[in-house]
């Protein structure tokens, strides 16, 4: 979906016409919702920001929360995914290797897709559209939860430290690069997987086990 | 500070008269910040929600940015003692040892002071007070990767993951506390602490090193 030219320069740069579709309105909803925060920013603000008018921005969304839904989905579904191909890795994969495995594609997600899962990370479930993000998400804390009981089940992991709270504490130190990593930044993202899963897994002390 | 009894009821149980002194302003403030965002709340809110005037709120404070940066001073002074505290450790005491044990008393603040350093978090630097704040973050942020970087030379941890992403990580995985603990919660903070030390050095894996 386009629209004919509005006064204002577009955020992208394409061949034809310049003109906002839904995923660039989105984009542009997106970093909004992650710089003032969701509840203080209005339809207006992002009309504001997309160089639109409110009827504009009305053709092609039908509400605030519409976009919030679709980019919580955006998050939950690349996420889903990562969880979901970590189960289904062919038969002979330990849990220990899933959990590992996990844990890299994870970081993938969060890199490739920063802007949907900050705006993930800090739902507080004030709506249904919130809520129900949030009932995905502890979907996937379950299932993570119960990948790290199987490695610890089959004596990969140590078992002193509750499964989960392992699945917390490592998907936490993954969820902490919404806060300052930068695709432009020092370290790439092979760089940033391969730094968690030594950590969480091998530990930094090099003298004791 | 105290004034005389509002017409409904105080969110303190205390022996004395109902009242609200700045410190149960501040709380209670810090708590809708959170919840609300900060740039979202505004006296007027906070003033509904403390069953108090908005002129009987200016009685105690001179702006809404004023309590931001109370609360922001509050967090940021625990965890500079804290970072501190590790430095002033005696002689003798190792990086290696400095750093688990700056680990430790960072958890120990992050529980004791968690509505405050939740707020410090989610400051994204849009007044004079939040950057400062990100500039003491910053010296915080320098000293724990100094630490790291001496406690790889001293070869107690490993020296192919670089000590600023070493810090960022390990530090993450304890931000990420504000997101879900809770203090009558299954885990109490000395648990917490020690698996966070115990994941971050020594790993979880059981066949490794």
């Amino acid at each position: 979906m386009t629209t004919n030219g509005p006064a204002q320069p577009t955020p992208r740069r394409g061949r034809g016409r310049p003109g906002y579709d839904q995923a660039a309105i989105l984009r542009t909803a997106v970093e909004l919702f992650n710089r003032k925060g969701y509840d203080a920013t209005s339809m207006g603000d992002l009309a504001k920001e997309l160089g639109l008018t409110k009827p504009a921005i009305y053709h092609h969304v039908t509400s605030k929360e519409q976009l919030l839904g679709q980019a919580l989905d955006d998050a939950l579904d690349e996420l889903t995914a990562a969880v979901t191909a970590a189960f289904e890795d062919g038969a002979g994969v330990t849990a220990y290797e899933r959990l590992r495995e996990v844990v890299r594609r994870s970081v993938e997600v969060l890199v490739a897709h920063q802007p949907s899962v900050t705006l993930l990370l800090r739902v507080r479930g004030n709506s249904g559209v919130e809520l129900a993000a949030l009932e995905r998400r502890r979907w996937l804390d379950e299932r993570l939860a119960a990948l790290v009981a199987d490695a610890v089940a089959e004596g990969a992991l140590r078992d002193d430290v509750p499964p989960a709270l392992v699945s917390r504490l490592v998907f936490g130190m993954v969820n902490s690069l919404v806060e300052w990593y930068r695709p432009d930044g020092a370290y790439d993202r092979a760089m940033v997987a391969d730094a968690i899963t030594v950590i969480a897994f091998n530990g930094l002390a090099r003298h004791e086990s």
